[in-house]
C-alpha cells in the first residue's frame, strides 16, 4: 500500500519514556545533557507526568510497522495576545532514530504536527534549531519553515 | 530612592488588554498584524482569558510610578523530557512603550522574568527575536542571552 505512511503517531505513554530518552541522548548536543540508564532517572518520569497532565502540551511518538518507537516530538499550544489573539504552536524536541534518517519519518512526523496544530486553530508554528544543525534547517525549509528569527537562550 | 526600580511588575488584568494591544501594535512588525480599536476586538479578550486560566502562562505588565502600563511580556513554562526533565521558560511578546526606550524598563522586565523562572525551577530561558530586530538582539546579549539557535516559523 504505497499511500500508507511508514509511521503511526500516538501520544507517548509512560512505557515510552526510556525510548524517548534514548532518542534525545543519541545526538551530538543531547549526549552531553541527558542521562541514559535503565530505568531512566525519575526526573524524566516526573516531567512525563507534567506533560501528560497538561492539555496544552502533547508528547508524541512515531512508531514503525512493528510498533517500535522510531521518533518523538513535543507540541506546545501557547495562547497569546499577539496576532489578534491567535494560538501559537511551538514544536520541540523532534528526534528520529539515526538508523532511519532520510526515509521520510521526520517529514511524516512534522506534517502530522502541522495538521494537528491547524486542527486546534493555530495560525503559526515555530521552532528553534541549534545553529550547528544545518541539516535540520534544510529539512524544515523543505517543509515550508523560514529561518526568519534569531533563537536566543541563556541558562538561569 | 536610587535603588528603587523604575517599574513595578504585576500580572495583567482584563482592563490592561487595550494597553497591551497598543504596545503590540506600536511596532514595525506588529502594526501589520494587530487590530487596534476601542475596545479591542473580542479575540484579544478571549486570548486573555485563556492565558489567565493557564498556570503555565503568565502575562505581565510593567507599570510606571503613576500606574500607567509601559511594558508587557509573556512567560510560558514548558515541561519537557529534554535536559533531564527540566522545565523551560519561553519569553515572548516583550514590548516597551516607545517613549521610554533606553531607560532600563526592558532590562527591569526581563530581569524580573529570569528571577521568576528561576524561582519556578526552570534551568533555561529561550526567546525568538525577528532577524530584523538587531537592537533587541544586542539588548538580550547584554542580559546574557546567546543567539545560538535559528528561529524558524511557518504559517499553517
Amino acid at each position: 500500500m504505497p499511500d500508507e505512511s511508514p509511521i503511526q503517531m500516538r501520544e507517548a505513554r509512560r512505557e515510552d519514556v526510556a525510548a524517548i530518552v534514548r532518542l534525545l541522548a543519541d545526538d551530538p548536543l543531547g549526549a552531553g545533557r541527558e542521562q541514559v540508564s535503565d530505568p531512566p532517572p525519575s526526573s524524566y518520569f516526573e516531567a512525563f507526568e507534567k506533560i501528560a497532565a497538561d492539555p496544552r502540551n502533547l508528547l508524541m511518538v512515531a512508531r514503525d510497522a512493528a510498533g517500535a518507537v522510531v521518533g518523538a516530538l513535543q507540541l506546545t499550544f501557547i495562547p497569546g495576545l499577539s496576532n489578534q489573539g491567535a494560538e501559537l504552536a511551538l514544536l520541540e524536541a523532534v528526534r528520529v532514530d539515526a538508523r532511519l534518517r532520510g526515509q521520510g519519518v521526520g517529514a511524516g512526523m512534522v506534517t502530522w504536527a502541522m495538521e494537528e496544530a491547524r486542527r486546534r486553530g493555530c495560525r503559526n508554528m515555530e521552532l528553534m534549531s541549534h545553529a550547528s544543525r544545518s541539516d535540520a534547517q534544510r529539512f524544515y525549509t523543505r517543509l515550508g519553515f523560514a529561518g526568519s528569527h534569531v533563537g536566543m537562550k541563556r541558562a538561569l
